[in-house]
């Protein structure tokens, strides 16, 4: 099972990966038969391949990630963030509350964003 | 189904009821069939009998809450808040993340609470 400590890495490791990594990079955290539903309530993106394709929409932004709390419980976390973008002269701002469960290696396993269109802030 | 609003609303009247409700008053902000799971891992409580027994703990504490986040997306919530309990002269503070399904009828229909020991705060 993976520790706190563990999970907690994990999150950072995405957050850093979310920011600076192309589709690819952040796909391979996830676990191979992984889900992402972003926002809850969407029709979840299912297996690897799904999840490098979704990400990948943000490759050609300039971003920033920020981890604002996050609280683990077992192999499972929830984590408040903020995502800066700036796409086209715009800055896109957004702060959600994604769920995630891991791995016994510290994979991803699924992922869930807490978020809606109310929450986007654009300057 | 609820709205973003009733959901908010929804989730304040429940930590407004934390702080100053009993058993039966907080469990009465759940579905009949309702299902509560904290911390997240552990044997959920299911229906309201036993929703009631597991909050009637806190019955005889002094209590406060604050929301300090909340991410609403469809009939589901996640937010950060602050409970701090006294009990015997000391003072417990924790800062769950709780995510929170909701009928068409905005009543709670699952929560689920992420925090492990390390994030309380005893004085």
């Amino acid at each position: 099972m993976a520790t706190t400590d563990d999970v907690t890495k994990a999150v950072r490791k995405y957050l850093e990966e979310v920011a600076t990594g192309t589709g690819r990079s952040i796909a391979a955290l996830y676990a191979a038969d992984a889900t992402v539903e972003d926002p809850v309530g969407s029709e979840p993106n299912r297996g690897r391949a799904a999840i490098e394709k979704f990400y990948s929409a943000i490759e050609q932004t300039e971003r920033s990630t920020d981890l604002l709390a996050i609280r683990v419980a077992g192999n499972s976390a929830a984590f408040h963030f903020r995502v800066v973008t700036k796409v086209g002269g715009q800055t896109m701002t957004i702060e959600p509350i994604d769920v995630m469960t891991f791995g016994d290696d510290a994979s991803i396993t699924s992922m869930r964003a807490f978020w809606s269109p109310d929450d986007l802030v654009v300057s």
